[in-house]
């Protein structure tokens, strides 16, 4: 354990507590007072440092996750878990029956279930932009579901890219937890990159240091 | 202002916190106790609420993106407000200079500055993908900017169809504030059905409700 704890750059008692909530399995015991740790369990604490201190899971949440990434159901499951870990729970009772049905009507062609943690979000979003008098011009939403598309292929590619199914559980949860974060800066950045070319004079008014 | 209030559900106690705290701009006098609020003093008031409870903004932040919408600057400067009231600072110098180089070069045809803060934020997830051993595989990461540039184009589109300055520079830190929370929602979705077309195996094993 000393070991791990060097490779890892982990504390030994942050991995005795990983051990003890069944986040990390336990090694192969070698002694009376030794156990052996492998690749395995370098990869599994580097997973749940990321649901952990990037995800901000709590760590009975983190451990369902962990349990569907050991567990032998289809990948599809994973994602569910991992998905439904990271969102908020919405009732879909409480939401305006108008926004339901108009988040149904943009994804009318996907095979998604009821219960989908995304589609009672997105309806959450949609009440809220109605509230603020915000409507969809220039099929603005179905933008936003058309792109939704292209990232979720590009998400599932690179889980098939993976080799064993943990990794591919691995890149299931990793990718839920941090792929909104990646494309909400990455579409920061666009903003600034499409408004610029429309509005070319803002540059000079507002300068802004550019990049090395 | 007990009409104010009343039309928009809003306490008269919250609606004199608001002016006092330079929020919302004050009515116009038509007596020593009356004041006059119009059509602008509501939709604003709807803007405020937007900021504070669904942005989750503080008032201080708040203030700035206000003070946005209602400067003459262009409206890639109340973009740029909007995105850094909703960002954590993130200093370049605290970040791997690999990471950034990899977010330069899948955005190198873009226009954007070097304190964008989405583009920092992306630099930290791409940071966090390669401790957790999570390498870019058939082109992950260009295929989430090519979404991210058409959902900032549907954006860019969406603020040009508004009327007045003021009803852009609302939609602008609206869509900012909310965007990300309705791509998250759809591409939660989007995952699902992916996922349920490639392996379709899935929902004898794990049956979900189906919508009505």
């Amino acid at each position: 354990m000393a070991e791990l704890s060097k490779t890892s750059g982990i504390p030994v008692a942050t991995i005795k507590f990983y051990l003890r909530e069944r986040l990390l399995p336990a090694g192969e015991r070698t002694g009376p007072n030794q156990s052996s740790y492998g690749e395995e369990h370098l990869r599994r604490l580097r997973l749940i440092r990321g649901l952990l201190e990037v995800g901000g899971l709590s760590v009975a949440t983190a451990r369902g996750v962990i349990d569907a990434v050991d567990s032998e159901l289809p990948l599809a499951h994973s994602f569910g878990v991992a998905q439904r870990a990271v969102s908020t729970t919405i009732e879909p009772g409480d939401l305006d029956p108008e926004a339901l049905a108009g988040i149904d009507r943009l994804i009318e062609d996907w095979h998604v279930s009821a219960d989908n943690p995304g589609r009672l979000a997105a309806a959450r979003v949609l009440e809220t932009f109605e509230t603020l008098g915000q409507r969809d011009e220039r099929n603005w939403f179905s933008r936003y579901a058309a792109a939704a598309l292209l990232v979720a292929e590009a998400d599932l590619d690179q889980v098939a890219a993976r080799a064993s199914r943990e990794a591919m559980a691995e890149t299931v949860v990793i990718g839920t937890v941090l792929g909104d974060a990646l494309f909400s800066g990455l579409r920061c950045a666009a903003q600034e990159h499409v408004a610029t070319l429309r509005h070319p004079v803002v540059s000079e008014l507002d300068p802004a240091p550019t990049r090395e």
